[in-house]
C-alpha cells in the first residue's frame, strides 16, 4: 500500500464476543484493507477496531462495519462505564501515509453522507471535519449521551451535519471525523474511590487547566475493584505520554495514593514510545531515525 | 530487499571528517545495500556506521570498507579513549529478517578470508563465528590492544585465524564474526572522575557480577569533562536497557554522584525502547505489536 489511510472506529459493544467478530469481519479478507488489531473492554463495554488501508477501499469496509452495529447493537439496553451517544460511537479517519489531512476530511464526508442514507443514522462531524468550532470537541458533541440526544438534537447548534433532528432509535448517533493519531491511554490508581479518579482526571486534562492536548475522565474498574484515569492524547507531539503519566503521579501524591499500572488500547505510533524511553533514560539529542525499524519502512 | 543482514563496522578513526566520509562512501550508491547511519565520536576516537543489505552485495561492500579503512587509519598515530587493536577494530553481522545465523557465521568467514588475502591483515572470528570458548568475547579478543599484538599473537591461544603470527604494521588485526543485535548505549555521570565511571562499569557488567548480557568500561569524556560509563547490551531481550539504566544509577548513588544524560549510538532496535518506556510508564502486558510501526513492517 503506497497511500494509507488509518480508521479507528469505536463501537459501543465490549462484552458480547460474536458480535463484536461480526463487526471485525467487515475488515476482514478485503483487497486494500488491513485489520491490525481490535479489542472489547467489559468494563467500558466498548471496542476498539484499528484498521488501514487505501481511501476507497477503506470506505467501503467503514460502512459496511457501521450498517452492521447499527443491526447488532441497542443502546436503549446497553450501559458500561465509557459515555457514548451511539451504537457505533465515534469514526475518526487519520492520514498515515501520503495522504493528507484535506483527503481524509472528503473521506469523513463521503462516509457520512452514505452512512446517514443506507442506515438512516444521524452524523455529526468532529474534529478537523467540524462545520463549527463548538462541534469540534468530541466530549462536547457527545454531552448528555444517547440518552439526552433526543433534546439535545432539537437545539439548532447540536443538528446533526447529516440527518434529522432525531436520533436513530436504538443506535442514537454517531460522530465522524479526521483527526492526528491519537493515543488512547489509561491509569489505574490503588484506590476503588472513582472521586478522586475524577479529581485528578480534570487536573491533567486541558478543559479544566491541564495539559494542551489531553483529554481525560475518571471511571470506576468493577471487575478489578479500582478507580482509572483513561486518557486520550490527542497529539502526542507536543504533550508527551511521559508527561500525562507523570503529571497523574503527581496528582495522585495528594491523595496518598500511587499508580499502580497502565494500558495502551489500540495501536501506538513507534515515536510516542520512544521518546518517553528516552525521557526516562535520560537519551539526549534522540531521533526517531535512530531505530531500526524506522530506517527499515524508510 | 527480502533477506537483510545488518553490518555494524567499528573504525578507530573518530576524528578526520574526510576519512570517515571515505570510507562511508563504500556503502553509498550500491545496488542491494543501504547507508543506515555513521557517526564519529571525537572522544572515543572511533566511529561506528550501520548498513542493511542483501549478503552478496553486503559482502562486497564490507571488504572495500575494510580496504579502505586499512589504506587511511595508521594505528601507530592513533590514540583515543575508547579499546581498540586494528584501523578496522570489528566488524559484526548480524541477522535481521529471513537470515539465519549459520549463514550469518559462513558470510562472516568468507569475508574474513577475502579481507586476509586482500589487504594482509589478520582476523580473530568472534562471538558465534568463534573457533574457540575463550576467543568469542570481544574485550577478551582485543585485551592488549593495537600495542600489545605483536607480543600476543605469539602465543598458540591468540593465534589469528586468518593471517600470519604477526599483526599488520599499520591496522593491525580485526575481529570479524556474527551476533545478535547490540544496543551501545552510554551513561554520563555529574564527575568527571574516571576512577568512578571504572568502578560503576564493573559493578554493572557480567564478567565482574553484574548483569548477565552487560558489558561495560569507564570512561572520561575530556571535551565535556565528563566520566562516562559506555555499555554493550549483547542480548537486549534478556538484559533490558532500562535494568542497565536503573543498575548504574544505583551504583551512582553510593559515590553521591547522578545520572547527567546518555546516548544511544548507532541504531536501535524498537522492541528495546519499547520495552523500556513500558516499563516507566507501567504499561501492562504491552506487546510490540501494538505499535502501529511494527504492524506496518508486517
Amino acid at each position: 500500500m503506497n497511500r494509507i489511510i488509518e480508521c479507528v472506529p469505536n463501537f459501543s459493544e465490549g462484552r458480547d464476543r460474536l458480535k463484536i467478530e461480526k463487526i471485525a469481519d467487515c475488515f476482514r479478507e478485503k483487497t486494500g484493507v488491513k485489520l491490525l488489531d481490535y479489542s472489547g473492554d467489559v468494563d467500558h463495554n466498548r471496542s476498539v477496531i484499528t484498521v488501514v488501508g487505501e481511501l476507497e477501499a477503506m470506505k467501503n469496509a467503514v460502512i459496511e462495519a457501521i450498517g452492521k452495529a447499527v443491526e447488532l447493537i441497542d443502546l436503549t439496553k446497553q450501559s458500561g462505564e465509557h459515555p457514548r451517544m451511539g451504537a457505533v460511537d465515534v469514526v475518526p479517519f487519520i492520514p498515515i501515509k501520503n495522504v493528507t489531512m484535506k483527503e481524509a476530511i472528503a473521506l469523513s464526508k463521503e462516509v457520512a453522507m452514505e452512512v446517514y442514507e443506507r442506515f438512516k443514522l444521524p452524523v455529526f462531524l468532529y474534529e478537523a471535519s467540524a462545520t463549527a468550532k463548538h462541534r469540534e470537541n468530541l466530549a462536547d458533541v457527545r454531552r448528555g449521551e444517547f440518552e439526552g440526544l433526543t433534546e439535545k438534537m432539537k437545539l439548532p447548534e447540536w443538528r446533526a451535519d447529516y440527518g434529522p433532528i432525531f436520533p436513530h432509535p436504538t443506535a442514537g448517533a454517531v460522530a465522524i471525523g479526521a483527526r492526528k493519531p491519537l493515543i488512547a491511554y489509561n491509569i489505574n490508581l490503588s484506590t476503588n474511590n472513582i472521586e478522586i479518579a475524577k479529581a485528578i482526571a480534570k487536573k491533567v486534562r486541558h478543559s479544566s487547566g491541564g495539559l494542551r492536548y489531553c483529554k481525560a475522565i475518571g471511571i470506576e474498574l468493577k471487575e478489578r475493584d479500582v478507580a482509572q484515569v483513561s486518557l486520550n492524547l490527542i497529539d502526542y507531539s507536543k504533550t508527551s505520554l511521559y508527561s500525562v503519566h507523570e503529571m497523574v503521579r503527581i496528582e495522585a501524591k495528594r491523595y496518598g495514593i500511587s499508580i499502580i499500572g497502565s494500558e495502551v488500547i489500540g495501536l501506538i505510533p513507534m515515536a510516542a514510545l520512544a521518546e518517553s524511553a528516552a525521557y526516562y533514560l535520560g537519551i539526549e539529542n534522540f531521533s526517531i531515525n535512530q531505530v531500526l525499524e524506522a530506517k527499515l519502512l524508510e
